[in-house]
């Protein structure tokens, strides 16, 4: 925690200030969770006023004047270069540089486009229709093109983007892993799918009553570590994590009541979100240290804990008895079964119940075509149709309507363009984390088959949580993992998983 | 609605002004709407900050010099008297007057300790426990009368405190009217107890699930008008409405699986007041011609679709076959039967769930608690033994711990002291408003007793919602019932319901 009355006053008064934006921009979040969950529908246009006023007011607070002074102050001090004042520091001055590009008019138009655009998108997609949700699309995308020109970038706008989400990365670079990452999947993807052609997803399909798996998910979640006196979870079109405050961080799902592997995998990648929110110091909340820093270890998070946890044996092995409490038509089923089936690969529409292996070609896909969009080599109106060819091309599946295709994702109606990329650079972090994990912690494979996941989320919060914004990203993951982030560990862990 | 371009700059800036304000506002609802509801438990010291910096922001900008000087040019404008600007100025200026004799600083810290208060109270309730709550009285205590003597008062500071829900009633009045009503109730209790002791409540003691009761309650509530697409209703541990915003409105109800009548009258009250919010004008919504005027108008929508409607014999007939569907336990009693049990008077521990004839008694009960209090004649500390004798005196029932007591309800511990008289005014002038419109629409006991509540409710907007804050509550209730507030009506209502 950093100690404000040792501090310097240039210093005192950016924590001050930082905390007093952190006020409203927590408030726009628990408006925004409240948006997403429980909002009657004609409250829609006076809650995109106050959110405007929020983000707006929150924006103009940091883009004054006097804290470009507080900072170049502070950068006068001889803070020790790992001392929490240093790691703000160097954070505040990187946003400022960034914020002060954008006026507080735009923050708020943009507030008040993508509050308006998210409610479209839930028309459109419930309906199916892209059309709905274009002029919307538009607007969001214009905005956005003129905010990355403000930014300003070397090669092309969507660096501008890229680098809201993910500090330090660069368009070029996010196309350089994924040309060595497609060919990659497709060596494990042919003969995993091959073996999966056998296996049964049928079983899956039952009667799942949406309480039971309410219950399910909950007891699951409260063994990873997710704190329910400091958070909660709650059904929405698309699942979410917002860290509302400090000891306020809320997970979303979705429910089908013939499938709860949907909403249990949501979960733990939703709870492990949270578990990173949660591990952040409360003390710090509204300052760089006590911030996430980048959406690539917040994914990385995420994933790790759906994927190299959930959808291990040993996982399925432990809970097999719980789930059959819940679920009693899942007796039938061995745990190896059930094991298999949420580990069948076989290319779908949706990312979010991808497999392992197709997952990342999701990613790549929603990459090409912002990359296209932002550079104005496509337009909205063609996005379906491009949407359809491209993913019969890497897929080699027909895209049988909007919502199973273009229209599936939030991200683009809440202006998160430029977010999808983190996804799979938090599969590639996630690998090289859980690698190292087992390296350090000799005994965590024996562990996480008895269901005790707290050496493992201990070494999360030892090795990437506690720190927040301390380090940049790339100096976080090398000194958590040894080494920068790249594809082989991840390629490495889904050969031997899928395809050995 | 109001025509800002065609008024003077000083009446525009006002307008610009309040409606900023009301973004404050309406989002510092929305926050406490969401702790009151769904807010994980340790996130409430960080809420209680968002709470402080909101209200505290609201209130500066609204006691600010300028917003003075504004009004003072808006009141040498000749605006006629019962032009909308003319309204507006006059409510703003009887606020603003009030409004600059309290400090930014002392809002938010009466925001910040209610905020605690609030959670202690519930904690203390369902514990049982007085000691648990007391200090946080003592603190809501001590700001409130700081509050009052910073007003300034004639008689009794409580005057102070009841102007804040009440404009313009006096301690001396409330003691006055509830002088004249406490007899007036005594000569109906006897008989109306006398013969209710025969009827049976068993009846409605029975297995009532949940969901069964939320959806008869909705139903309800749609039925008598209240607009679900701009409203909710979830579950809380005391009913409330609250404006969250134009087009945003929500009840909030408790259950009993044993008793579905006390969720079902308290949506009915709750809907009641929605009713009143969702006929202002959302054009005017941070206003006060788009603002309610006073709490005893409120309470009277609520009390009169509660009473008047909903515990008349015409409302059981309507709706026993739709109760019947929900509650299958129910066919074995007669909609005359059930109507009995719901107007059975009793002496009974629970404000909320009181007769008719009692309610009043309950109230009578706090207000003399509350200005003991105010006036310093009465400790914290011995507030449950007094409550406790005082109940004994008036009920003739020994009160069998503070849950039941003077723990029951949350209004000290949101600060809300000197609320209470207004549900005794609410009940006489929705008596005043009902006959009323018997009066002037022949038509209504038969659309009544056929479930079609659009007329009566058409009346109200007319004659109560739309106003807003244009008229004093005075000069509304003079104007939509032809004479001040007074016991008539409510008395003679209540002898021919239970006494004749």
């Amino acid at each position: 925690m950093t100690r404000p009355s040792e501090s310097p006053a240039c210093y005192q008064k950016l924590l001050r200030r930082a905390r007093e934006i952190a006020l409203a921009n927590s408030a726009a979040n628990a408006l925004t969770w409240d948006l997403e969950t429980y909002m009657p529908a004609k409250s829609l246009p006076y809650r995109a006023e106050q959110l405007a006023w929020l983000t707006g007011r929150a924006h103009r607070q940091f883009i004054a004047r006097q804290v470009g002074e507080w900072i170049s102050e502070c950068e006068q001090q001889e803070f020790a270069p790992d001392s929490d004042e240093a790691g703000n520091v160097r954070e505040w001055r990187r946003q400022y540089n960034r914020a002060t590009k954008i006026s507080g008019r735009l923050v708020e138009k943009l507030e008040r486009v993508r509050t308006h655009a998210r409610a479209a998108w839930q028309e459109a997609r419930q309906q199916s229709k892209f059309a709905l949700f274009k002029p919307h699309l538009d607007k969001v995308l214009a905005l956005t093109r003129q905010m990355a020109e403000a930014w300003g970038y070397k090669e092309s706008p969507y660096d501008a983007l890229v680098e809201g989400y993910e500090p330090g990365a660069t368009t070029a670079q996010l196309r350089q892993i994924f040309s060595e990452l497609r060919p990659a999947l497709a060596t494990i993807l042919a003969p995993a799918a091959a073996r999966s052609a056998a296996i049964s997803v049928d079983l899956l399909q039952g009667d799942y009553p949406v309480p039971a798996q309410q219950a399910f998910n909950r007891k699951v979640a409260e063994a990873i570590g997710f704190d329910f006196e400091a958070g909660r979870i709650d059904p929405t079109t698309h699942p979410f994590c917002s860290a509302v405050g400090p000891g306020d961080c809320r997970l979303t799902t979705r429910y089908d009541e013939k499938d709860f592997v949907s909403s249990l995998y949501s979960v733990l990648h939703e709870a492990g979100h949270g578990l990173y929110e949660q591990g952040l110091d409360p003390a710090d909340f509204g300052t760089p240290n006590g911030t996430y820093v980048s959406l690539a270890i917040h994914e990385s998070q995420s994933r790790l804990w759906e994927n190299h946890v959930g959808r291990s044996p040993a996982f399925w092995a432990h809970w097999h008895p719980v789930a059959c409490e819940h679920f009693p038509g899942l007796k039938k089923f061995s745990a190896e079964q059930i094991s298999a089936a949420v580990n069948r690969v076989s290319p779908s529409f949706i990312r979010v119940d991808a497999d392992q292996v197709t997952y990342d070609l999701h990613i790549i896909l929603r990459f090409e075509i912002e990359v296209k969009l932002v550079e104005g080599t496509l337009k909205t109106a063609d996005v379906p149709a491009y949407w359809n060819e491209q993913f019969e091309k890497m897929f080699g599946l027909a895209v049988p309507n909007d919502a199973a295709g273009c229209l599936q994702d939030t991200h683009w109606a809440i202006a998160a363009i430029g977010y999808f990329p983190t996804y799979t650079l938090g599969n590639l972090n996630a690998a090289q984390l859980m690698r190292r994990a087992m390296a350090e912690n000799p005994g965590l494979d024996g562990q996480l088959a008895e269901g005790d996941y707290k050496p493992l989320l201990r070494w999360l919060r030892e090795k990437i949580h506690r720190h927040g914004s301390r380090h940049t990203p790339q100096e976080l993951i090398r000194l958590a993992t040894g080494k920068p982030t790249g594809i082989g560990d991840h390629v490495e862990y889904l050969r031997a998983k899928f395809a050995s």
